[in-house]
């Protein structure tokens, strides 16, 4: 439910989806989706922006902003951009990257949002391994959408999948709980208030809509590709 | 959601209700309700043990199960004895202990469980400070049954409260999900089935008994009195 608390799982030999629905995951599926090359997750501005010189476009966004001086933002909108295509991504963000980083002990690590829910879903069953579901929540805390999207990924795996710890069981709940009626409860959610300063509903209602791509981006040598 | 995260919030000026569910926090209900005089949480067994020799009663639960030499292990029903009226008694868990610790920065502490969960609510709004409610969890995790209770706590005091976090707003959600299964749903919980092992489902059909008692125990001087 948190990169906090992912030291308390063995990622060793698993299958790690990470998520972050708003917005690095969303963003990374839609950047594959048109088709960029690929995308390296960075720690620090710093090491973002020196990325520039080696071809690559750099993107950041920090406090849900993107930062001056970079090409692109965190709205998966940005990424829409036929002058992408084949080009190398550099980015980093507040959340997406920590959860990412803290999951390199896992065999594979694949890149999960709602806009390709069902193909992570089958590439994890192809993979048949155990699955941890990483959510990158907000500075440590757990949020809404992501355990949400944990929740969701939850009800495309049973039949296949047991719950193994009870973090997935209140995932699994949340989502019984707010299927219907995930924009109202993520739009409240606090994450998406302190985003709506930036007029970015478009990109919450965006990034809730399920299974718009078939790309699964998964991480490969430091780099994300697909 | 765990003692993990509780670095998160800031506990100053605030209420804390600290719940462990299976078992501490409803033995320490069912305690005061059964008329002991004070509770000490120590963090380790030689710390415990050596309280004997001051008078009192000891009472210490490693991975479920009572430790040899104690007088009491971690069942709400053997607190069920008259000859504890009046009585100090000294007690370590595996989790409950841990909270507790971790909460000390808090203006009030409250002992919560689902035994005296209307006693608690009342006593919150009395107190009429921002709450936060600190589940003991599973060495660090996420479980099941304090979410649960975090979720019930929330449902008596909305209308009082905003829920001001995301973790607030899905421990709710488990809740409304669950409230009319909860034994079913805290069985099949990964905590209940390695207590299960212990033949403990009586605890556990106990320990989610709502509004058994009316005592709101709570810490001073780092004793528990009520």
């Amino acid at each position: 439910m948190s990169p906090e608390l992912i030291h308390l799982f063995e990622l060793e030999g698993k299958t790690v989806v990470v998520v972050d629905i708003l917005r690095a995951t969303s963003c990374m599926t839609t950047a594959f989706a048109y088709n960029i090359q690929s995308m390296k997750p960075v720690a620090s501005l710093d090491e973002c922006k020196a990325l520039k010189q080696e071809g690559y476009f750099i993107a950041a966004e920090r406090g849900g902003e993107k930062v001056k001086g970079f090409d692109i933002g965190n709205s998966p909108f940005s990424y829409m951009e036929p002058t992408l295509k084949g080009e190398k991504v550099a980015v980093t963000t507040t959340n997406g990257t920590l959860a990412i980083t803290k999951s390199m002990a896992a065999s594979h690590i694949l890149i999960g949002s709602f806009l390709n829910i069902k193909a992570i879903a089958e590439k994890v069953k192809e993979l048949d391994q155990d699955l941890i579901i990483h959510c990158a929540g907000w500075k440590g805390s757990v949020n809404a959408e992501d355990t949400l999207f944990a929740g969701a990924l939850i009800e495309l795996l049973i039949g296949d999948y047991e719950m193994g710890s009870d973090d997935a069981t209140v995932a699994y709940a949340l989502y019984q709980q707010h299927k219907g009626d995930m924009l109202a409860y993520v739009s409240q959610s606090s994450h998406a208030q302190r985003l709506k300063a930036f007029g970015i509903m478009k990109d919450i209602e965006f990034c809730l809509e399920s299974d718009m791509y078939d790309v699964v981006p998964y991480l490969k040598d430091g780099s994300i590709v697909s």
